[in-house]
């Protein structure tokens, strides 16, 4: 059973709004085994809309569409269906009741353009959109179906997920497709490439792709079967294989960030910490307080950008600073240890660093970066360069430390 | 003149990826006067994407693929081009030298697959990626024009803006597109909707669409006309329209962000800032420091999650967290006075709240933010409440605290 999906706005085909509807559609329609051939994006046209679905309901069982839906003249998703399908528009009472109830519940006076999203084809299937005012449809044409979903990300997914796919998955009958994202993070996209090779060659029904983003690499594993169980147990033969090779670079899978790993040891270990930052401005805490339930292990944080701030927050010394400049090793720990100590923490790490694009020298270039970590027992350092631009630098730099902690919390 | 895009690769109809090079390709095509009525995505299966290209060729004067230009298998379109444009595939040796020199650049052995990336169809224009290994192509297909550009963003982009515009520029010859976006903050869409309501009723060649996100709602302006003086006067005229109606509210123009705005106004004023922040754990100095030359005025910023943070570093006193709790009015002025002392900074804003999920009371429930900002002579706090998930409240928390640093900056 295969699916196509077109979205529909000029919006998009000005570049004014990336397509994220796609994808989302795209993966969910992958996990309940139902191939997608072709996406396609087109105006807000009628003849062109009409010879889009035209097309696709040629090639496929389920054409979804998204967009279109609004109050305005300009969206013609609903008329267009109407006349294709042959079914003239009529009034829905209960879908007006819950426009009229939407805009009462924003204490907003009823607009009479509205009145145009409670008018749709005579004896289609509606579903109601419990977010905004468009309701979705589901029409059938022969023996294909027709599905047309709301534009607005907040609106089609949660409409998608709880009332359309459940129908898909009825529907179906065929293959499942099950997914598993191995992230990895210390390694070059080049690097994880040459320890997994063989398995980014893989055909299907079971395959691996590869994917790099600044300071991580995640390797996605697709498994097509028969059964939801046969899906996983192909997944785990490969998820073992891949977890033997790249080992301790492994910080999570599927949904898991980095930050959301490092924060679940921490509390995990029962350890707290504290950042003092300089060149990523507080990034690094506000990476980790993005976790809910931080607040149990993040004890405070320090951003001392300027060099007053590192003496008079800090306490680190001005000779210090005067002898090896403020990103240097010494100042690195330094800082480690007195965010540590003020913050009573268990743990203290610091990170300071030229993120660009000015300020660097030829001795200590843009992307020059020195992170310490400092526990009871260790105090460690590392130096490191990275590339880019200036937010690029704090990225990396802030996921080199959050790296840092999960591998040090790992061992104690 | 009009062009189609194609998006090549099955990881897009996986949904693995989001596409954002249509979005990227439609904003510049537009602004070069090129109208596009269509985008296509495709897998990586070269009889699809021979009839996608065909019937692209058969609407549009240029089609514009993306994607399958890697160097393995699965990589087809190069050889898909060239069968349809019936010219066989020879070696390039300026292509292998480049590719060959970015391994070397990279210190990675030169690996076989990437030899295939330097056979091109024969009597091709191509265009040097200075980026990755995989060159672009522009070919002639009768009257029609077919461009072949690497799929990841960061080959695209430069490829695109440095050797493809100015040529689709030169042959396009139309009439040409301007946009220009007026950012606001502070009100909600349905206000600023209501306030721009005749506007966004335009009709082209001059309109403008209204673009909502959290804690900001962008106007676009968009003129189509003979010449780019006109589009420019066109927008002129509407852009004083929107300024008059919507004054204070607007914090900037087109690649303007509010931190950027914020920076630019304290560098200009010759005014310091510290930040002192509970709830956002670092958001607001981290997005004040995302801009370059921030260091100029930003001095040091400190993350008291825990209330003994609060304490020890900022001094607030024991009584006071004790007796309005540490999300109050009376603590908020206190992290701000504190932070301001300490920091030596004119400006001293605090943000102290809940983030949630958890956390939250009857009295003081989740989305309960207080933001206090002090100068020598001011001292200001807000109370706000906002919806979301935790980090949707303190993208919030931060943006409201920028706008108030706006706002005391242009009044001083």
């Amino acid at each position: 059973m295969n699916a196509e999906i077109i979205s529909i706005g000029t919006e998009l085909l000005l570049g004014h709004v990336v397509n994220t509807n796609a994808s989302f559609l795209s993966e969910k329609l992958a996990e309940a085994g139902i191939d997608v051939y072709r996406h396609a994006t087109v105006g807000d046209n009628p003849a062109r809309l009409t010879a889009a679905i035209m097309r696709a309901l040629g090639r496929s069982d389920i054409v979804i569409t998204s967009g279109g839906l609004g109050p305005t003249v300009d969206d013609i998703t609903i008329e267009t269906v109407a006349q294709l399908i042959g079914r003239k528009l009529i009034l829905n009472r209960i879908i007006l009741k819950d426009v009229k109830d939407y805009f009462k519940s924003k204490k907003v006076l009823f607009p009479k353009e509205s009145l145009r999203q409670a008018y749709i084809p005579e004896g289609v299937k509606w579903i109601r959109n419990r977010v905004g005012t468009a309701p979705g449809l589901i029409a059938q044409y022969f023996s294909k179906k027709i599905v047309c979903l709301p534009g607005p990300p907040r609106e089609i997914v949660p409409m998608f997920e709880r009332d359309i796919l459940p129908i898909i998955k009825r529907m179906s009958g065929g293959p499942v497709i099950r997914f598993r994202t191995i992230k990895t993070t210390g390694l070059a996209e080049s690097q994880v490439d040459g320890k997994v090779r063989d398995l980014l060659n893989l055909k299907p029904p079971t395959t691996v792709g590869i994917y790099a983003k600044l300071g991580q690499v995640d390797l996605k594993i697709m498994a097509k079967a028969k059964t939801v169980r046969e899906a996983e147990r192909n997944i785990s033969t490969v998820e073992k294989k891949i977890r033997f090779r790249l080992k301790e670079y492994i910080f999570g899978y599927d949904t898991d960030t980095l930050e959301s790993a490092v924060v679940d040891t921490l509390i995990k270990k029962g350890l707290t910490i504290a950042t003092a930052e300089s060149c990523t401005g507080g990034l690094l805490a506000n990476r980790i307080t993005n976790v809910g339930g931080s607040s149990e292990s993040f004890k405070a944080g320090l951003i001392a950008y300027a060099n007053e701030a590192k003496e008079s927050f800090l306490g680190v010394s001005h000779k210090t600073l005067k002898l090896h400049g403020a990103v240097s090793r010494p100042v690195a720990i330094e800082m480690a240890h007195a965010i540590k100590h003020y913050a009573c923490a268990d743990i203290g790490i610091s990170i300071t660093g030229i993120a660009g694009p000015t300020g660097g020298t030829k001795n200590k270039p843009v992307g020059l970066i020195y992170i310490a970590l400092v526990t009871n027992e260790k105090c460690i350092v590392k130096e490191m360069r990275f590339r880019g631009s200036r937010e690029e630098i704090k990225l990396q730099s802030s996921q080199a430390a959050l790296d840092l902690i999960r591998r040090i919390c790992a061992l104690s």
